[in-house]
């Protein structure tokens, strides 16, 4: 198989966007990438998106956007593992250009989540869990995080401290980045005030409800120089997807992820790396235990030692090991199918060098780790500069 | 790229299955299928489903599909582009086997549409075309399809009872097929007397509402032998996939298809073979109308001499191109996201010579073809016997 390079980047500041629809999102975000890229048509796309059923009434949603960009009658896939979607996509259209299918092919993911009500939106996010089960029960995505984080404190002396520095450590990150949905500095005891959600999370530990799209281009690597010009190339060594079990109630341990584990190494693998070798990640912190958890699943810290690692700025950007440099989906935001490929954007700024004022110093290899639910699947990618 | 077979089918009996909920009905077809190529694991899943949002409140599906089934952590990905969900499935299941990522992958689709009422179901696939134009002014799928036909009767003559033919002939065929929604005959004056819906289609020139799901196993072509034992080689020697505008008014002409058009170029020229090679085929008889236009879309028959073909009886199961020997959508029924799927299924039966009382004298190349909402995206897929 080929090897793949991305070759432009396009998003926009989420948010609560009222005045643009799903297609506008997209198309805004769309236009933006193939202008970055230089590329003046695709050969095929691929969108993630987890619920454009129940948020905004249109499925068949790949060709509304295919036509809309005005790139018809070009292949077009909606692909869908709820707030893992854009991952998916990530995932398809590495594997259509590295098999040698085509060339260049647009990547991306668009979620349009306000045109609904509170109450509308609470019943799509919770299609993302098991609906015969966990949704007749009524419990909802924070709750089943709650679930985790509390048996993570019982077991491992997780603390409420180690829960909020995460946010503290995304929001301050989130600060630097022009696009990010909350882009301000929120402080230890702000976060542990804020308003109850589901014991122990509280308002600042949960993502929010966000508008967005986000779109990546991708070619085979021995083409990115004509499009890439004065850039540095960026490639994908790694893909890694895995599932577990849809129901939070159905695993052997909640207080672990499964799915990242697995698509980590799967990922790994392909890259002949280890977590050792990863200079710096996005993770998918929808609640701030989940990114304790992942930092721990992916290998970067042992069982139990993600909140003391939270703690001690581990993960922050002057830290051993930078996580969610973007702000995370904390302070960045959460349009749940556009999630994975901003991660994958943010991944490739920092190794392009392009990140601004939160830009680290000389990164070489990043990882992104994207998960649906509460971690019935996962994928994993790792870009290298070289 | 690697060559690719099919080694095993599963399907139901579809119909209004009031007993089985959306992953039953998979797992159900899945069992089947993995039974039949005699697999007891898969690398990798692929499945097509329209809305499992609007129509069973569950998003996330791939993985609730991977848990119940009992193949996690596997990879498993939902794939939509409306009622061509599962032939997406089919074209990424291939892309999976060929690139050489994966050597054992499922397609398949699945649809659990009699849980909502009538109106909540004529507004989920009213969501298959641009929800914000025509969905906003109130057109459903019968109006455009009736616009279309309206307009191709206009333009090129085409009669009534050539419309009517067409659900005649399906019927015939899907009275052969044990796995149909409806397995009966019905008269030409039965369907020209049959309930007007929208002018001038009447009820038997329309497809069902149906539960039902379809699975069929890939793997490379040079391991077939493994699992096949004494069936013959069936392959996939093709594979287009085409988008055109969401709205029908967008359109340049509205009495042809031009997706069906471009997807079935690109099939034909990796195949390296002309609509005359194809010994027969599984087309997409939403309504009776898109049967007519897609064999003059494939290329089967002259712009406007699909009505003539049909009524001549040349794509019955006697005549020079048998066409939806299955019983089509219009006897078979159309779960929509596992209606491609099943396209491939009955190709492959035919292929093997395992389709009972319908079985073709002796054919080797057959083609399927599988499009969603108005025609805004199209599938083609070619299998041959080796």
């Amino acid at each position: 198989m080929r090897e793949v390079a991305v070759i432009g980047v396009g998003i926009q500041k989420w948010g609560e966007l009222w005045n643009r629809s799903i297609r506008d999102l997209f198309v805004e975000s769309a236009s933006k990438a193939m202008t970055d890229a230089g590329v003046d048509h695709i050969d095929s796309m691929y969108i993630g998106c987890m619920s454009s059923g129940l948020f905004a009434a249109q499925e068949h949603l790949a060709s509304v956007l295919a036509d809309y960009l005005g790139v018809t009658p070009a292949a077009a896939a909606r692909v869908e593992t709820a707030c893992a979607s854009s991952s998916l996509a990530m995932r398809l259209g590495w594997m259509e250009v590295a098999s040698g299918l085509s060339d260049i092919v647009l990547i991306g993911g668009v979620e349009k989540m306000t045109d609904v009500t509170g109450e509308e939106a609470t019943f799509a996010l919770a299609s993302a869990a098991d609906t015969e089960y966990e949704g007749y029960n009524g419990v909802t995505f924070p709750g089943l995080y709650a679930m985790m984080a509390r048996a993570h404190m019982d077991r491992y002396g997780t603390t409420l401290e180690q829960l909020s520095q995460v946010a503290v450590k995304n929001h301050a990150n989130g600060a630097l980045n022009p696009d990010a949905q909350y882009p301000f500095k929120v402080t230890l005891e702000q976060v542990m005030n804020s308003t109850m959600v589901a014991e122990p999370l509280r308002l600042l530990h949960c993502s929010p409800i966000t508008d967005g799209a986000a779109v990546v281009i991708l070619c085979p690597a021995d083409r990115a120089g004509e499009f890439l010009k004065d850039r540095p190339r960026v490639v994908v060594t790694g893909s890694g997807h895995a599932t577990d079990t849809i129901a939070l109630h159905s695993r052997e341990d909640i207080t672990w992820l499964k799915a990242t584990e697995v698509a980590a190494k799967r990922a790994y693998d392909m890259a002949g790396v280890g977590p050792g070798d990863i200079d710096f990640a996005e993770v998918h912190d929808c609640f701030t235990i989940a990114e304790i958890i992942v930092t721990e699943a992916l290998g970067f810290f042992e069982r139990g030692q993600g909140g003391p690692a939270a703690e001690r700025g581990d993960t922050a950007r002057e830290g051993s090991r930078p996580v969610n440099t973007s702000g995370g989906l904390k302070s960045k935001g959460h349009p749940v199918g556009a999630t994975g490929a901003a991660q994958i954007i943010e991944v490739t700024r920092q190794l392009w060098g392009e990140a601004g004022d939160r830009q680290l110093p000389n990164p070489r290899r990043g990882l992104a780790q994207n998960m649906g639910g509460s971690g019935g699947s996962t994928l994993v990618h790792i870009l290298e500069r070289r």
